[in-house]
């Protein structure tokens, strides 16, 4: 299907329905990825204790995990949200912050993989990359692979070994299920430098899976290109990391069709 | 007395005396709530653990109560520092969110209000709603009440039961005693598109309550409407939810008599 | 050194270098602080778990210590990474924010400066002064001290004390080593109805004195005075807190050799 024609619909039936997306995530951005979630059209909760996390997952759309500023009852929350959202199909999003970075965040997402099944990774290069194999670390990782066919080769092997889709946000980001591959030349770099935009776009995902009903590869290529182009609407607002964010949230909230018809870049 | 000059001394006491406002809250809110605060002219602390909440809510001239992001040891803390603001007749103000999508969250306002005397209970309709009869779950909770008499019922034998005012968010506010019902009509839909903005209101009602010296009823209802208000001011300057946003606590900083005069809606 | 050139020239090297801050900080200003540090330029990274805090401080141009919403855990936390940073001879700024509040508060940044070798001390005068003597509470300080000799001989005892840098936030910035004090007249009032701002600048602190190879000393005034004239800067634009902050977040980004030689006040 025509890219453009599908993420609007997507975002379309997001504003329709409110997906309720849990999020259990890192306490930097919880305030701006319920913001996020919001102008977008979507429901946020952020709920992680062990004594409600299977009860809320259950009554979600889709499931956030998101290792930042991690301790360690929040892996078993994860663990215990992500069984239930397993147990009724529910899509599950896991963004590695800091992987490779330390052991412990390297080991955190080894054990989500091995515990759960999750239905899109998505980071930057250095923190996806860092779980292609065991011994690499973030210094071993070259950024310059981000633009490379080296780095569509290790994503794709991952995306076949978790049986998951791959995204990793970059100059133009990469979305493959370890068989088809799409870019997305959308977004502009002043996103690098507002904190929590990658951890947002997590959970931007997590909506758009939240009412795809199947082809998740498509909805994943479609959240980032909506996102990115939201970023590129705020930055021709301001240049500047403060009055961007502002504009950023403004953005995810009016853009429509209009806007996706002219200005996506998904290939 | 009345309710414009009522809410317009109570904000310049809030400016003359700084109270001081001791929030146990989620991680999502507690930047937002923060800033609520401070713009409004109060002076918020934010502190739970078990070792020093019963002292800094000594310090305090309202203690606000919020079980979203709930985790098992915050709830001991509420309950300390409830117990010291009741001996000393400091107000409790209770944001039950979530009350009713959870058993978790609706256990936690069961136990705080079993064991601590709140002054004042804030939420929204479901929340709110779902404590006036245990198998109430938020999905039996219609939020058409929200306009109904059956509301107003239900809101004012929860405030009878609990000997307290009950204060619900919605198209329009009901506040109630059990007794006598005021009724708000100040703000804006958007209102309900950015995370925390009921929340800040749980802490602007706790800054109105520390400075009303009796009649809490009335500093509840100027609080909602105050807040309104602003929600009004601000929507003047943007209708989309991140400027919007900043506009909002620039309201808070800056609306005074004039703006009361002209806007409030109370009845 | 001219201090004008030192803080262009320490600014510099923030944006080229990018230094990795590592914050263990509250959960009210850890998005606040991670967006203030981006705009600078610096690499913010929040981590708390003691599965890898010594991992990450490791890895850090600066590790920066804020005992704001203190819990048990984390303290111990605090002492693991203060552990690898002064084995490493990298930084450490603490903030000891609300000490003298309550004992816990203030037992927390005794046991911190006990068991750790610090390198600045960052807050405002209650906090800082409330270090001088052990009885003395934040009643007991006199905010009058801001401005007066013996604010200055209390910093300096300080300083002495605990081998470090000393510096206090006020009307009039004062920065200390204990022999050689340098004063900051940069900044505003408003910053102070901004929550996280305090907290923000001793993150600053850390990213100026992890590219500082040396003096501390006018490293720490320099990023007081940077901070502060970014203030005014984002006065001239709002003398409203929420616009304000925006436009602050802004001008850490954008301001430059042009503004620190037309408005840093440092002598």
């Amino acid at each position: 299907m025509n890219m453009k024609k599908k993420t609007a619909d997507l975002l379309d039936r997001i504003r329709v329905r409110a997906p309720l997306v849990h999020n259990i995530t890192n306490f930097v951005v919880m305030n701006s990825s319920a913001n996020i979630l919001l102008a977008l059209g979507a429901s946020p909760v952020m709920a992680h204790s062990r004594r409600e996390v299977a009860e809320m997952a259950a009554l979600a759309g889709a499931l956030v995990l998101n290792i930042g500023t991690l301790e360690e009852k929040w892996i078993e929350a994860m663990l215990q949200a992500a069984r239930t959202a397993n147990g009724r199909g529910i899509p599950v999003i896991l963004d590695p912050v800091g992987a490779g970075a330390t052991a412990y965040r390297s080991q955190a997402v080894a054990t989500i993989l091995h515990n759960a099944s999750v239905s899109v990774i998505r980071g930057n290069a250095s923190e996806v990359l860092s779980l292609a194999v065991a011994d690499v670390t973030t210094k071993g990782v070259d950024s310059s692979l981000a633009v490379s066919a080296e780095m569509a080769a290790a994503a794709g092997a991952i995306a076949r070994e978790h049986g998951c889709i791959v995204a990793i946000s970059g100059e133009k980001d990469l979305v493959t299920d370890g068989d088809r591959v799409l870019r997305v030349a959308n977004g502009v770099p002043l996103m690098t430098r507002v904190t929590g935009l990658g951890c947002g776009l997590s959970a931007v995902t997590g909506a758009f899976c939240a009412v795809a009903e199947g082809d998740l590869l498509e909805a994943v290529a479609a959240a980032f290109g909506y996102y990115g182009l939201c970023g590129e609407l705020a930055h021709a607002v301001s240049n500047r990391p403060g009055s961007f964010f502002t504009a950023f949230v403004d953005a995810l909230y009016a853009a429509g069709t209009g806007e996706i018809q002219e200005h996506l870049k998904i290939q």
